[in-house]
C-alpha cells in the first residue's frame, strides 16, 4: 500500500515521541511491503511561533490531501494563564478537528497486567477493564453559537445537535460495538436536556438496525461513578461533545497506563492518531518521554487501513517492551530505564 | 431557638431514613433547649400520585414558610424509562431549586477511617480526603432556553450565566475556603466555553478581596482526572451546574462512604438539606436502608443555623456507631447488623 501521511509533531515532547512512531511505522512499512511518505507540517504552538497561527491553512491543505494524519501533542505554557487569548493553541485543533470533520473521537481505556499497580483503583476494581468511548467531537456546545450580552455581564454558550450528528456518531458506536461484545451504553443527560433527548430517542431508532446489540442509556453523572466503581461493566459507550471531554479524561487514569493511551479521530474522508497524553513541556527534548501511546496510535492508525497484522507486529513488540522491561523512566518503578529513542529503536529491531 | 422545618420525605427510602433523622434532631432538641415543628409536604412520586405534580405549589408554600427543609429522596422507577414523560419526579426538584431560589448546592466528600476499605481507590490515593463542592444550582444549561427547530431534527440548549450568579456562588466558595485551609479550586472549562470565562474572570476579580485565599483555576475535564487520582489535594471546589452535577457524582464514589454523605442547598433566604443518594427502591420498607446521610444532613442544618454545638454532638454519636458497628447492613461488613430504626433509635440515646 502507498501512504501519505501527514505529521503534525506539535508542541513540547510531541516531535521526539513523533520521531519513534515515524522510525516504528517505517519497519513495520519495510517489513510489509507498504510505502509512507510523511507529509510534516506545522500546528500548535509551534505554528503560532512560525505564522502567528495554530492551525494554518498550509498545514489544513496538507492534512486534506493525505491518507491519515498522525499527532503529537500541543500546547505550552506561555499561553496556559489565559484562556481568553486571542490566539491559543487550542483554538487550532478545534479548527482541524472542524475543517477535517473529525466528529468520531476514539477513546480505548485497556489494561496491561505488567502496570495494574499503577492504576489508583484496587486491583479487583480495574482488573480486566476494556472499554472504548466514542465521543462526538465537532458538535454540541463547543461549536455553538456563544457569546456576551448585557455590556459582557451576561455569556451563553448554545448546544446544539442535529438527528444526522447523532446518527454517524452512533452508528460507528453500533458497528463497533458489533465486533465487540454487543454491548452499547448511550450516555446523556435526557433528564435535563432537549439535546440528550434528541441523542437517546435517535439512538432509540437505531436499535431495531442493530439487533443484537444491547442497548444501556446511562446518565452522564451516574457514568461518572460507575467508571470508578466498576470501570469493567462497560465496553462501547457513545456520547456527545462535552461529556466526552470529561469522562474520557476520568476513564485514562483509571488504568494506570495512561501514558500508553492511543487514540483515534475519524472523518468521512480522513482520520487523525494521537496519544492522549499532553505536550509534557518539563519534558521537552530530555529523551525521557514514553513514545509508546504515539506508536499505539500508529498501530490504531494501520488498523483503521485494514491492515490488522501490521497493527498487531506493533503491538507485540510494545507487549514484549513492557513484559522485558525495556521502558521509559515512567514505567520502570525506579528500576533500568532507557531513553525515548532507545526505546524506539528497540521497538523498530522488534518489527 | 424555635425551629419551623419543612420535611419533604419523598419516594422509596426517603420516608424511612427521614423518620431518623427526626427522631435524633428531636433529641438533639430535646438536649440543648430548642423547639422543633415539622412540616411535612408532598414531593417527587409520592407527590406525582397524590396531586399530579413533583413539586406542588403548597408544598412551595410550605418551604417557603419554614426556616429549612429536610429532604429525604426522590425517584421511582416507573419514571426511569421515559426521560421525555411530561411529568417526572426531576422536574419537582429543579422546580424546587429554581423557586426556593437554591443556589448553591454545597456537597463534602470526606473519609471515615473505618470505611476506608470500602473506597474503590487505594488506601494512599484516599487517605485525608476532605474536599467541599460547592456547585451552582439554579442557572446554567440546566435553565436556559432549550427546545427544538426544523421539524423535531434539531435540539438545542442554551447555558447562561450572569456575573451576579458567579459572585454570590463565588462568595460563598471564598468564604467557605476562609473558614478551612484557604484553598480554593475554581472548575470551568475557559478554554472553550463564554460562560466559563465569564467566570473565571468574574472569580479573578474577587481574589482581591480575599488576600488570604489560594486560588487556582482547573479545567473540568483535569479535574475529572484528578479527582481519582490525588482527591486529597483538593479541599474547596466551586462550579457551575452541569460540571458540578458530573464531579460532585464522582467524587462521591472515591471516599467508599457514599451511603453517609449529607448536603445542604443554599439560597438566600433557605436552606434545604439532604443525603446525596437516592430512593434506593429496591429498599423500601424493608428497614434496611442507612440512616446515616440523612442523619448527617441534620447535623449540617443545626450548623447552618449556628448550632455548631448540636451539630457535634450528631457527629459524634455516628462517629461512635462506626467505631462500635451499630450499623447497618451496607457497613457490617457481613457481620453483625441493626435495623434502619434500630440504628436511629441508637443514635437518639447517645444524644
Ligand atoms: C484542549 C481542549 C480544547 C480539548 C477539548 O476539550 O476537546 C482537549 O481537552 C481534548 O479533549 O482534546
Ligand atoms: C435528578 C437530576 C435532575 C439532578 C441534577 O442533575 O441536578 C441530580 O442528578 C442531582 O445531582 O441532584
Amino acid at each position: 500500500m502507498k501512504l501519505n501521511i501527514a505529521l503534525l509533531a506539535g508542541d513540547g515532547i510531541g516531535p521526539e515521541v513523533i520521531d519513534q512512531a515515524v522510525k516504528v511505522s517505517d519497519a513495520v512499512a519495510a517489513k510489509f511491503g507498504h510505502e509512507i511518505t510523511w507529509k510534516p507540517a506545522l500546528t500548535g504552538a509551534a505554528a503560532i511561533d512560525a505564522v502567528g497561527e495554530p492551525y494554518p491553512d498550509e498545514t489544513h491543505e496538507i492534512c486534506a490531501a493525505s491518507d491519515a494524519v498522525l499527532f503529537g501533542a500541543i500546547g505550552h505554557p506561555k499561553y496556559d494563564n489565559d484562556p481568553s487569548a486571542p490566539v491559543r493553541p487550542e483554538q487550532g485543533l478545534l479548527k482541524m478537528r472542524k475543517k477535517l470533520g473529525l466528529f468520531a473521537n476514539v477513546r480505548p481505556t485497556f489494561t496491561f497486567p505488567s502496570l495494574l499497580d499503577k492504576s489508583p483503583l484496587k486491583r479487583e476494581r480495574i482488573e480486566g477493564t476494556d472499554l472504548v468511548f466514542l465521543r462526538e467531537l465537532t458538535g454540541g456546545i463547543y461549536f455553538g453559537e456563544k457569546g456576551r450580552r448585557d455590556g459582557g455581564d451576561t455569556a451563553f454558550d448554545n448546544c446544539v445537535y442535529t438527528r444526522e450528528e447523532v446518527q454517524r456518531l452512533a452508528k460507528k458506536g453500533f458497528e463497533l460495538a458489533m465486533t465487540r461484545s454487543k454491548k452499547l451504553c448511550c450516555v446523556d443527560k435526557a433528564n435535563v436536556l432537549e439535546t440528550s433527548r434528541l441523542w437517546r430517542e435517535t439512538v432509540q431508532a437505531m436499535e431495531k438496525d442493530y439487533p443484537e446489540v444491547t442497548v444501556a442509556y446511562e446518565f452522564v453523572d451516574a457514568v461518572a461513578m460507575r467508571l470508578v466503581q466498576w470501570p469493567n461493566s462497560y465496553d462501547v459507550l457513545i456520547t456527545e461533545n462535552l461529556f466526552g471531554d470529561i469522562l474520557t479524561d476520568e476513564a485514562s487514569v483509571i488504568s494506570g497506563s495512561m501514558g500508553l493511551m492511543p487514540s483515534a479521530s475519524m472523518g468521512a474522508d480522513i482520520a487523525l492518531f494521537e496519544p492522549i497524553h499532553g505536550s509534557y513541556p518539563q519534558a521537552t527534548g530530555l529523551n525521557i518521554a514514553n513514545p509508546m501511546a504515539t506508536i499505539l496510535s500508529a498501530a490504531m492508525m494501520f488498523e483503521n487501513f485494514g491492515l490488522q497484522e501490521e497493527g498487531a507486529a506493533i503491538r507485540a513488540a510494545v507487549n514484549k517492551a513492557l513484559e522485558e522491561g525495556y521502558v521509559t523512566e515512567d514505567l520502570a518503578n525506579g528500576g533500568k530505564s532507557y531513553g525515548t529513542k532507545e526505546v524506539g529503536d528497540w521497538l523498530a529491531a522488534q518489527i
